[in-house]
Order: C-alpha cells, then sequence, then structure tokens
C-alpha cells in the first residue's frame, strides 16, 4: 500500500488478541483507514473460541460484532497477513515474533523480547523515525521486527526529544506514578490499590533507564552498518503504581546543555512534529506534545486522552534548584503507551515502503 | 513537670480542637501520661458548642466521653493552660499564637506562620533538639513559640538526619505522593481524586524546600546570640496528592559528601537515635527510622502506622545514576506529621524546663 | 423551530453554567443542531468573569472556545434567549424561575423547586411526555416551566416506565449506590470516599420515593383542568454514595401487577421507544433501554455511556423471592440525569411547539 | 481446657493459614488467652517455607516473629494439635475437614463446603448457640465440625437475632456493599474496583437467603436426634463489590411479626447479649450489637472495628413504606465475619467442653 488510500485495507493479524493490550489494538484498529484486523491470537486455553467470549472486555465499547465474531487462533507461526501486531507476554513474544519474521512477517511488537536488539528499532516515530533503517541488518529477508518502547518512555521521550533537538540534554531524572492499566488484567489486585500506592513495578525503572537511551540515540554507520548509539546522558527513574485506570504521570527534572528561557523550552515543545505529522499518518497526532496552563494540569483523567490518548501533556515548566528545570507530563499508558504507538510505528513502516 | 510523673497531669490548651489535625491532637492527648487536655478552641461558628457536636469526627475512635462533653471556646487570647497546642489555620495563626506568647504561653504549633522566624525554632526532636535554644531570643518573657514542620518535611527530616551526621549530605531531590488528610477536611474534592493524582500542592514544594535547611540547620553564636544557619544544600521537590487517607510516601534521591556503602547508610538509619529517646519522652518511638525489607515497601497503608505512627518507615535504599544513593519513605502526616509531632516537641518542652 | 433543521440555531441561555450540571449542558450543547448557547449566568462571585476563567472545568475535553471567551452574567431575570436552562442550585432557583417564565421565557429545570408543583411537568420524555399539557395551566402566558426528575429517579423511570405499560407495577423497592459526581463540585470530600462508602444523601431517598410516582403517574381532567394522578404504587428507597465518578447504579426489586416471564420483561424493555424517538429527537437515544448480559453487569464504568450516556442499561433480571422480580441498572447521572435529560425535555418541548 | 486459664494455652492449627482469612487467624490468635499457633498449613507450593517467606502479608502488623519463623506444613491429615481452624479454599476444604474429623480433631471451619450439613452448626454463637447440639449426630467420634456463616450472613444474622427474638420476622430483603477483602488476595483486580462497582459476587446472594435461614433456625427433636427447621421466612439479597478494604454494608428491610416501635427495636439491638456475654469468652464483644447514631452511619470505614471488629454496628433505622422497618449495618467482614467469628465458635466449643 503506498500511501493512505486504495480500495482495500490491508490485513492485520493480532497476537495476544484477548489481554489489555490487544483489546486496544482491536478497538484502535477496528475504523482504521488503512488496516482491517484479519487474525486475532491467544493462548492455547482461548483458540479455537469467538473473540467476543474468550476477551474479558474491559472497554466502555463493545469490540465490533464483526470482530467479536471471529474465531481464536493458537499463537503459531502458520498467519495470512503479512503485518502482524504483537501484544504477546514478553515470556513467549521472543521466539515467536522471530520465528513470523524470519516467515517473512513484519511483526510491530509491544513486547519488551527485541527492544534491546542491537538491530531492532525501538521506535517512537516523531522522534526516531530514522531508527527504522536497522532493520536493513536484520536476518530475516523480507520480514522485520519493529519495537514500541514501554509506556512510560514514550511518554518521556516524546517530551525530551525536542529538548534534545532544541537544546541539547545531558540528565534526566524521573518519578512515575503510573495506571493500573500498564499491569493488564487482572494485574494489581484492589486490595494493593485502596488507600494506598505501590512504590515498585518490576523491571519499569531499568527499562526507563535503558530504553530512553535508545530512543534518543543516533544512528551511526560502522563497518557493520547502520546501528544506534545510545543518548549520552543519565537518566534515574524510581517507579510507582496509582490507583488511576489510564494515564501515567512522569515528574521530571533536567538538565540541558544549553541553558534555556521557560518560554524557549515551551516554543520548542509546541513546534514539534515529526515524519507522522509531515507524512498524515492516519493516527499521528497533529501537534504530539501539548503543553496544558494550569498549575494543577496535567492530570491523569482530564488529560490523558488529548488528541484522542495520542498525544503527550505537558506543564508545570518551571526551574528546578538541582537541575534547571523540572515539569510534569501525562500520557496514555495503553493508547499512545502501547496499543495506538504500535499502530503509529506500523502506519510509518508502511509509508516508507517496509510493508 | 520537671521528668514525667506527677501525681497531676499538665493542663493543656488545643487551639483549632475541631480541625483535622486538632482532632488528631485530642485523640493523641486523651490518654497522654504528662498532659491533659483542659481547654479546646475553635472559630466563632463553633465556640459555646459542645465539642462532641461541634467536631465532624473523622477518627474511627471516638473523643472520649469527657472531652466530647466540654464546651468549645473562642479562639481568643484568655487562657487558662500555659501550655498551648495550635492547630489553627496559617491565615489566623500569627497574631494569635505570637498574643499568647506575649501572656506567657508557651505555644507549640503546627501552622506555618512562624516556622521561618530566626527566633523560632522548626523542630524535629530527634533531629535538632538544640534548636530550642532559639526561644531565649524571643522577646516573649516567660512565653515562647516553638514550631513544627510541615508534614512531608518531617518525614524526609528524620530520614536525612542521620545522613547528614554519618556522611554529610550535598543535594536532595524529592518527589511526594502525599494523602489527602493532609489538606484537611473537606479538603480535596472526591471529583478530583476518583481515578486521578492532582500534581500539584499549594506552597507544598517552597516549604520542602526551605523547611528542610533550616531543621537540619546549625546553631552558630552571633554577635546578637544564636541562630540557625540553613544547612548548604539545595532540596529540589515536586508535590503531588494521592487517593491515600493517611500516610506520605516520598520518593528521595541524595547526593552524600562522603560515599557510603548502602549498608553503612542503612546502619546509621537503624542506629539512629536522638535526645526523645535518651530522654524517654512519652511519645517517643523507640527507633526513629525503620528500615523495611521488601522490594515493593514500604507502602502508605501496610507501613504507616510503624511505632504507632511515629516513626518513619525507609526502604528501597539502592544506588542512583545521577545522585549517588536513592530510596523511598513513607510518614503517617497527621500522628508523627502534624500532632504526633506537636505532642513530641511538647514533651521535649517539658523535659528540657521550658514549661 | 417546527423541526430540526433551519439556516439559524435556536439561542438559549444557562443559567448556573460554571457548575458541574452547568457544564455539561455548555458542553453538550457545544454542537447541538438546534440550539446555540447564548448567555451565560453564574453568581455574584463569577459574573464579569470570562466562562473559561469563572468555570473550574471537569470535563475531559475544554469548553469550545466562543464559549469559554463568553462574558458570565449575573443570574438575573434579564436575558435575550427565550429558553433558559437552569442548573441553579434549589436554594436560589425557585423564585428566578418563576420570574423568567413570567417574563416569558421557557425554563427546563434541573433544580428541584418546582418539580412537585402540581402545574409543573416532571418530564423524562419516552415516559410521559404527555404530562407536558400541565404547562396550559400555569399562570405565565407565554412562559413556561419544565421540570428533569432527580438523577436517580430518571434511570428508575425509564426502566419502570415499559413494565407500567406491559405489565403494571404494584411495589418497588429500590438501593442505589450513586457518583460522587452528583453532588457537584466540590461536593464529597476525599476523606468520605476513599476506603468508604457514605450511606445516606440528603433527600434523595424522599425524591425516588415521591418524584417517581410523579413521573410515572397519569393525566387526569379534572374541573380545575388537567392535572396528573400520581402512580398507585410505593416506593421505598436506600440511597449510598460511593466512590465512583459518573453513573448511579440502582438494586432494584419489583411487583408486577400480571405475571410475567423473564423473556416477557426482557422483551418490554427492548421494544420500548416513546415519542423522542418517534419524532427523532436530536438527543434521543434510540433505545431507551438497553438490556446488558453478563451476570456482573451493567457497571458504573462499562456502562454509564451507553448511547452517548442517554440511555439506561439494565441487566442481571432473574426472580426475587419477595418481590417477584429483581434487576439492575445504571445510569449516567450527569448525562441522562440531568443535562442531557434537561435538554431532552427542551427538544420535546420544541418540536410540540411550546417554544 | 474447662474454663479461660490454665497455665499452658492450647495448641492449635490453622489450615490455609497463608491466605487473607489464614492470615487474619493468625494475627487474632497471636497473643490469644487460650490458643497458641503450633501448626500451620498451606498447598504444597507454600509447604516446608518459612512462614513470614510464604505469606505475602496483607495487614498493617507484621506477624508475630514465632509464628513466622515456624515451618509451613502441607495441608494433609496428620497435625498435632486438636483444635484445628481451617480457612481452606472451598474447592479443598470438604475431605480435608471430615477426615481430619474422623482422625479426632474437632475442626472449625470459615469454608462453605459443610455449612448446610444438617448434622453441622452453622453458629453465630450470640444467636443460635444451641445449635452446637448437633455435633452429636455426626459420625466423628470424638472429631467434630463446627462452621462459620458467610461473612455477609454473620452481620446479617447479629442485626436479625435480636429481631427474633424480640418481634418475629416475616421477610428480610438485604442488598450489600462488599468489602474487596472478602475476596481474599489477589482476589478482584483494581481494573474492575477503580471509578466502578461490581453488581455481582459469584454464590453470595445463595448464601445469604440460605445460610440466614439455618442460623435463624430452630433446634428440634425428632426420630432420628436433633436437628434445625430452617427458619420460616423469606430472604432476598443483592450482592455488590465496592472499593472498600474492609467492612460490608448491609442495606435492609424487614417486616416484623408483630409491630414495634423504633425505640422498641433499637432497644432489643442494645440489650441484646447471649452465652459468648454470659459466659464472658475472651473474643466476646462486650455488647454484639451497636447502634451508631448520625444520619449518616454506619460507615464501613470509620465503624468497622467497634469492639476490635467483633461487634455489628446498626444505624438509620427508620420507617419502611414497604416492609415496616427499615435500617443499615456494618460488619468487619474478616474479622467478626470470618477469623474472629471462627475463633469465637472455638471458644463456646471449648467452654461447653467440646475440646
Amino acid at each position: 500500500m503506498s500511501g493512505s488510500g486504495g480500495s482495500r485495507r490491508m490485513p492485520v493479524a493480532v497476537l495476544g488478541a484477548t489481554g489489555s493490550v490487544g483489546q486496544r489494538l482491536v478497538s484502535l484498529l477496528a475504523d482504521h483507514p488503512w488496516f482491517e484486523v484479519a487474525a486475532l491470537t491467544a493462548s492455547d486455553r482461548s483458540a479455537g473460541k469467538r473473540y467476543g467470549d474468550a476477551a474479558r472486555w474491559l472497554l466502555p465499547d463493545p469490540p465490533p460484532a464483526r470482530i467479536a465474531d471471529m474465531a481464536v487462533l493458537p499463537t503459531e507461526p502458520a498467519l495470512e497477513p503479512r503485518l502482524v501486531f504483537s501484544a504477546l507476554d514478553a515470556g513467549v513474544a521472543g521466539p515467536v515474533e522471530a520465528e513470523l519474521a524470519r516467515q517473512g512477517h513484519v511483526v510491530v511488537s509491544n513486547a519488551r523480547s527485541h527492544r534491546l536488539d542491537a538491530d531492532v528499532p525501538l521506535l517512537v516515530p516523531e522522534v526516531n523515525a530514522d531508527h527504522l533503517c536497522l532493520v536493513a541488518q536484520q536476518p530475516y529477508g523480507s520480514g522485520a521486527i519493529v519495537t514500541n518502547p514501554n509506556c512510560s518512555t514514550i511518554g518521556l521521550t516524546l517530551a525530551l526529544g525536542p529538548l534534545v533537538d532544541a537544546f541539547g540534554l545531558e540528565r534526566v531524572h524521573v518519578v512515575t506514578l503510573q495506571a493500573v492499566s500498564g499491569a493488564g488484567y487482572p494485574g494489581i489486585s484492589s486490595l494493593d490499590m485502596v488507600d494506598n500506592v505501590v512504590p515498585f513495578i518490576a523491571g519499569e525503572e531499568e527499562k526507563l533507564e535503558v530504553e530512553t537511551l535508545k530512543v534518543l540515540g543516533t544512528v551511526r554507520d560502522g563497518s557493520a552498518g547502520p546501528h544506534v548509539a545510545a543518548a549520552p546522558f543519565r537518566v534515574s527513574a524510581q517507579c510507582n503504581r496509582v490507583p488511576v485506570l489510564d494515564g501515567h504521570l512522569e515528574c521530571v527534572s533536567v538538565t540541558l546543555a544549553r541553558d534555556a528561557a521557560l518560554d524557549a523550552i515551551r516554543g520548542a515543545w509546541e513546534a514539534f512534529c515529526g515524519e507522522p505529522q509531515a507524512l498524515e499518518l492516519p493516527s499521528a497526532p497533529r501537534r504530539p506534545v501539548h503543553y496544558v496552563d494550569g498549575n494543577d494540569r496535567p492530570q491523569p483523567r482530564l488529560d490523558r486522552d488529548v488528541e484522542r490518548g495520542m498525544a503527550v501533556a505537558v506543564g508545570r515548566l518551571r526551574p528546578c534548584p538541582l537541575f534547571g528545570h523540572k515539569f510534569i507530563l501525562v500520557t496514555h499508558n495503553t493508547v499512545r503507551g502501547a496499543a495506538g504507538g504500535a499502530i503509529l510505528c506500523a502506519e510509518l513502516a508502511v509509508a516508507r515502503g517496509l510493508v
């Protein structure tokens, strides 16, 4: 599909379609102008069932009737659609995605399994669309694996990207207040979330500290072809789980390489756009970063849905006595931070001719 | 009262007794071995009413019958008891507390009005009992004003105090997740706390950044007598409100002046004790800082009540890529962070012969 | 406006526009095909301010820029638009609404002040559109007052209406679990809603027990003209507040006059429609009652938005050992239960030529 | 043990000790004057581990060090202590408890498996201590099985018992708002409890409708020995899960056999006491039913801990247009409603010489 139209939509498969990210993928793909869900897979327990019966549906709007009536397939490497979205658990995603790529599928994955592989792009399309060139290094022939970062990394890098471009970045300190939907269903027990917060999310701090540097890294040519040199600053993360349904809040302190007035920083965010905007990809937000006025904004419930959940809301930019500047951000963790982010990656891949 | 016993308890007054901190004071003083509530004041709207009718009681255990039956007095400077606890709103506390001191009362205040006055101690008794000497500078004769820091500052300085003593401190970065009881009643609307967090608390970040340095400052002699030199490091704070009833969680990163192994830091916390412990003050926790094991601890609901809410729970000590070390802490904001902290200050004042 | 089109939309005023129901009215009227907000009023404190500054906006989507820039008027009887929506507090609504009607305005009110007046229709348009004839009895000339029931009554009567029609009704027992938005902003303190429910809502049980009978009552002709004879059964209500943002859940037991199979009852709900559907009013749900399958449905968060919040979701119909049948329902309390319900009443009034 | 003292406490075993009811049993037995935990069992996954490591501890106070250091045993019928508390899942409890009884153990069970067996007492000691005689019918020789009703049934029958005695009872309608701890850990997903309630608890309505009649039934002598004739009225129940940690709220409507003034009903509750009070059993509340004044009381968070969670709090007694009277109650579901209730049953069994 060279472009956005065509009389027929491109068939796609969704792996792990019954989980919470899988449901968001199904929901966001329901009316997609380019893509059409043609195959759904889940664990053996669900395989063979009607999708509407196999998925304990968590979203207010029910799945489209056509999709609810589809039979769930086992998650096995024998799928019709060339483009495959993976919402598999990291425990199984690695080898399944690799095998699908070997068979010629283009896999856009939300799982962490291949994110840090040297030849796999970790894409936030507004920020590092050029990383897509890494797939040429992959051993999969016409197949490929493209990954989406962790939900909290996506929001953070959307806000940091414009700062790297305009001012350079030296240090990043981030404390997150993350929504329960990030843990899937059933995920976090209500006994842990009534009158409480949990100051720990397994593996999350490491992901933020490492994935951020890859996303904001630079493509370099080497003897063995292009690779990404990690961004040359340090990130420190502390992650907390809070009783919010959707929407991660992040409290960020940064030291810029070149000092900048508050207005200049705000201007950099508001002017920011990237390839998804230039290419007018269907899921691209008009503006990837929205600065929200009000001394108590952004808030998860009020700001997570900005641009249908595809943009990041930033606010409270002010001086930091230690770092130079601090601010907060809110990102919809299952839309831009997972399913919507993956769809945008796929749109970029299609527009670039990879699929 | 020179010591802890005596056949008769010392009468005390509670100003602002119907509010949430006032209620905690009444509750904690109910069975106090040294003090006996002899006067309760509130705004004109409540004055004259029976205390049990005037206070919309928020705690599970009802107020003692004797106190519930007392008549609420107007908040005016004509009180019998010499020792006065102030839970007044900052809007009115300043002049009322000063006038009471002029009349010879010793006022232990939870309000922010006098906290930063040069001649007023801002006390966390385990950390800076020596600051009590400032009262000699006050123009009140036998009267005095002693203050309790902000709730989030008390928890932070209890955890930082041992680090200052053992290793020196150069930088502190703190992000808080604060309980709704800190805003009093009715305080935060439930519409702001269902499926949400609010990333702003008016004035709170400034208090944390300034009060911490006074508490951890050093008494110096000058031509005009002793004064406190603020601690020579910087603090950066970001404060959030979360749907937790009681218990502030703080995410802290620190740079120590002298590098220290994790074990040494933990040892400093566990060995820490101060004058309240040496004097065996009745409200003193046995150990002011408890290190809690478990990678997801401390949590507000599970750890806020350690040592009846009078100690701070610390955990998750680990290296910070930017600061050196990071950890989290939980403190009961209306017990140690307000009413209980004020009572401990009063106990120290009595033991030192100030009252 | 005789019909739905016209090249120009009818100007309307919103009284009490800064409160939570006022905001919903503004939001729902923003893109209304018939109506256009031309005046906004609020208390003197807000009058004169820009609406966007005066309203502490509680909804995810911000108010339209045109409306945000309008100046708030004082709530006084000197308004241009003939059609007026009232979201005033009951404390002030009564005389203001009467004076506006005297001046020739048609007032559609969400306040309780005039609901039980003998000459004022208490409208749920699908259920009792014929009650609109009461306005002929009103002493206001071309002006009129039309009211919307209490939020919990609207959901209940939408579910009971079809049962009255098909089987007759003898007894109704209802226990509600009501959302916090029903109390406005700031409304319920978060201290009452963290780890808690409150088993009392002032005046609510009485409203449910009385308003339900008026809505389901019958228009009778008398010597003094038409009046509504209250429905001849009894209602018993217990109302609880729960930590849910939007969406009232009601647990209902009913005794029908004529016994009915579960299928017949379900059929009556699914077949139910009324004048709003016949007239194709713009805010009318396609089907006013949706039966939701699933033994744990409807739930507030998942089902409150059925048909954009304008329909009621019913489920768990089963035998009741005491009453005959029991079921549960969920209704969006600030959409169908307040602002959206009032707009539907206004649409009916326009379609009937009252405005 | 004939009485309460003795120089040595009676050893007891706790089956299913790592779950949430098991933890409450361990916690409440820690300082018990009669009983001493001598054996702890859990599933094979935990067997062999140190209890402190096997149990994901959910209560604020940690388990006593002595118990934390005990090794968890497999749940098999080879236990030293004669008295056994069972907090097993119903899925496995039935045959395990029967085998233990056959071996001579007295099993006090919180599981539902044997509750409705004709020869098994379903005990709420203040209400039906005489049902204990049923054990003579059991085929277990010196062993026996005694059961504790469902958590919501215990609160309901404590409130209804005095009404049955004083006025007779004809009809009971109950709608519950139940806490999440009733579902164990992890139990209910936080995704179901943020901004939501769930109007269904599997099997709970049936338990309330049936167990209530057995608890309030009458021991009759028959040719085959004593048996319990179910109480001759009907109960209708609707059960909801709400985001409350501990404390079930129940909204109750009743028709009494003999009409009674509100004062007389309140008097019956306040005068009520039973064998646990007469025998001064160590876990008995001083008064089993507390009437709480205040039009919005009892509330779960404020009233669940009345008499250390062992009494039921009742309030809002008022006329019901359909039933005669209505009221609400709050009971601590994991204390009186589970672990504490079972311990009281065991104390009764010991005092009666059964153990």
